[in-house]
């Protein structure tokens, strides 16, 4: 294991989150709020000290960086920038207990939007904007963001892209040009963009302008914290539908995007990912809509809320116009499916994603396939290219992992006693990086209730979710830490 | 596709179920309940006739039999033995919808045990024996019961093989002796044997003879039909106790029994599939005496409770001596769990199975692994020996398809506007064969509320869960029914 030049990726991380925390630090001054500045400003040092240490220790090191380390560094920056990603919620006392703080560090980064806050309205802006913040660039990755501007990384193609593949969503992560580095600030600036184009259309439609950063923010990553207690339930119909329309377009993989940039219109729209995502989109709001005729006075209502809550469950991002915990059973069950489908690979989006569902349907195909005629050697295709068989392995022992974490978080959170679709949604919700859940988790509530055991499970679970299993593998398993 | 060959088993099975009704029809004779003889007479002639018709339209077959027909086959012969097995209930007028029936029916067959009757205690003795039969019967399988029995297979041991892999339980089915009618016959000498075991017991503890065949059927096949109308609440510690004892061991593999027979008790007791069985039983139990503390008025009645419920949810029989819906969320949660793991491979048992899961965390741990070691080429590794990479394939598309199949089940019965656990435990426990579930599903309730297409659903599922879903997936598959 390459420890030095996982530290000094550990260092860069500090002193990215350092930069990072400096608008809020700005606003806070702006706003004469002293205690959460000095807040901010302990935090930046902080920061900034830790990183110089351990720069100062992992100087020398060597050059071998593989797929493992790749792997570890990713599942440990995490860590270690939620961990103090949390220090100003906690040094400005607005969320004074570690735990909490972490939880809602952990749910920032992870675009995962569950929160431990009764009260949203009642923190400081610049408490607001760094939470709002903390989902953007855990949507992106904010190694690949680090890729993308450190001239440092230029030539080793070899170790970015063992990081870009561990941070980046989806069963296969491709490159969009040769340089990875390149690639890395394609992706970041195809993402700046629909993310001001979002501001724009917020701020057309009226909203404060501090709100709309937070809002766009908030939905580019597709987080979920809002700076409402009720979410977005109090905005206009027009700030909800433009709401509506950006979380599903950050659904989409950003790969895509690079297609139609290049204008190739064609081959975007054969796209398989693609279309199940829409079709699941268009189908589901349909029988939701269906199956709630008479909930809602009018039918452009009715479509209004079923079209926000289906796109903002599908992309994970958990905004909520109205409580679907109050929609019919079936209504519930279809949004709980949505849940586990998630988004599109490559995207902000979390969840298993529909590539992956899309994998494992054609592969039990092949599986019953290759029964009925033994002699033929058949393969699944993927966009009329033939997906490797490694693919496929890691899509099977990535829904492994999945039921298997699913179950023993499941298993250990019922401990605190709530009841049975409470657990099983928390949890659903946590590790698809969701926000709200059914019942005692659902819109109109939230997790402050758990126990800090089941917090610190979730806090796992959104992690998990969200760099998709296998760097929290690596990096808890004994395999990594062992000398070869 | 060998139709004729197929078409012949079809016969044979219904022929054999005819006889298997003999026993069911002396009992209404001897209590005189003519309307229930009337009914097991008429179906015994049908099945005859229909079985006749059958087997002259299907006499000239070819003896191309491949994997593909063995899993049609079996798929076929559940639904068809279904079908006509329902008929006593529905021509006896105890059971008069047609829906209703072929639930009851399909989930004595697979041995799940979930019931739509409100009253058990009002059937007549014939109906209940029948019923209890049937899970005996599903049990084991009988196409191996066939195979076991019936000379003219003695010599094409190509495709009794087939036959035999798609019926039994587990991802792997190997012969015990090198003729598959020897390891038929022997499978169900040590099934009969144990039942006859637990009879004795049961009768020794003064249980009524006709409630203790009944009884003994439903443990053996780890069904769960009961006589009584509160399952086993009503009966003696002791016959409880027996009870726990043998669900059991007809929840462990019947090759093991074999082993122990041929004196090999080391290999035995090293079994990896066994320890993980037993390991998860004990440790259950514990985790949830604690967890019921005071729950119960003493320790011993405590114990007695759970052992039976553990003892009764992971071999998925489902007998009941306590309503376990009543327990706090972790005790339930944990029952969940156990409902998905189930039994082991080639009991009677349903679930998943504990070598699948065994092998499903083996083969993530060697994904980790070869992240770490690149170089090494790992294997997986049961009772010392190199597991195929094929079994490890189909055991990932088996978790797939169960995933993919209990989210579809769930959507759909979840139109009928029950509560999100009552939706998600029915699901459950139908796909794993258990019987009951949660809510409105619970050990004092029943299946009755669903509308005829959960209804239907949950009939797939139960055949699904029991088939362990290829045969099912082959016989609905456009390949197998499409010439080559």
């Amino acid at each position: 294991m390459n420890i030095k030049m996982i530290g000094r990726f550990q260092a860069l991380i500090l002193l990215l989150e350092a930069l990072f925390m400096l608008p809020a630090l700005l606003i806070c001054l702006f706003d004469r709020d002293m205690r959460a500045a000095m807040a901010f400003l302990y935090t930046v040092l902080l920061n900034a000290a830790v990183a110089g240490v351990i720069y100062l220790l992992c100087r020398h090191s060597s050059r071998e960086f593989y797929q493992k380390e790749g792997l570890f560094c990713v599942g440990l920056s995490w860590i270690v920038m939620s961990l103090f990603g949390s220090l100003p919620f906690m040094l400005s006392g607005e969320i004074p207990r570690f735990i909490d703080a972490f939880f809602e560090t952990v749910s920032g980064f992870s675009t995962t939007g569950a929160s431990i806050l009764n009260d949203v309205e009642g923190l400081s802006r610049g408490i607001l904007y760094w939470r709002s913040f903390t989902h953007w660039i855990g949507g992106m990755g904010v190694l690949v963001f680090l890729i993308a501007i450190a001239p440092a990384f230029g030539k080793k193609d070899g170790f970015t892209m063992y990081i870009m593949r561990a941070e980046s969503s989806g069963p296969s992560v491709g490159k969009l040009v040769p340089r990875i580095r390149k690639t890395a600030a394609i992706l970041y600036i195809i993402y700046i963009g629909l993310t001001v184009l979002d501001l724009i259309f917020l701020l057309i439609g009226g909203m404060p302008l501090f709100e709309a950063v937070c809002t766009a923010l908030g939905t580019a990553g597709t987080g979920g914290f809002g700076v409402k207690n009720d979410s977005m339930a109090g905005y206009s119909p027009y700030l909800q539908n433009v709401c509506t329309v950006f979380m599903f377009l950050f659904g989409v993989s950003f790969s895509w995007y690079f297609l139609l940039l290049r204008r190739q219109f064609k081959t975007a729209l054969k796209d398989e990912e693609l279309r199940l995502y829409v079709g699941l989109a268009i189908g589901s709001m349909a029988a939701i809509t269906i199956n709630l005729r008479g909930f809602y006075p009018t039918l452009s209502e009715t479509i209004r809320h079923v079209a926000f809550q289906v796109s903002s469950v599908m992309t994970t991002t958990g905004f909520c116009t109205t409580d679907f915990d109050q929609w019919p059973a079936f209504s519930k069950v279809l949004m709980l499916g949505l849940m586990m489908v998630g988004a599109c690979a490559g995207s902000t989006g979390g969840g298993m994603k529909c590539i992956r569902w899309l994998l494992l349907v054609k592969n039990l195909r092949r599986n019953v396939k290759s029964i009925c005629y033994p002699q033929r050697v058949q393969t699944v295709r993927i966009n009329g290219k033939t997906v490797p068989e490694t693919t496929l392995d890691n899509t099977n022992a990535f829904l492994a992992a999945h039921v298997i974490i699913f179950a023993i978080s499941f298993l250990i959170i019922s401990i605190d006693e709530f009841s049975v679709t409470t657990n099983f949604t928390a949890v659903i919700s946590c590790i698809n990086n969701i926000g709200p859940g059914l019942e005692m988790v659902g819109p109109t509530h939230n997790f402050a209730l758990f126990s800090p055991l089941s917090k610190l499970i979730l806090i796992f679970d959104m992690l998990a979710g969200r760099l998709e299993i296998f760097p929290m593998l690596v990096l808890f398993s004994r395999s990594a830490w062992r000398k070869r």
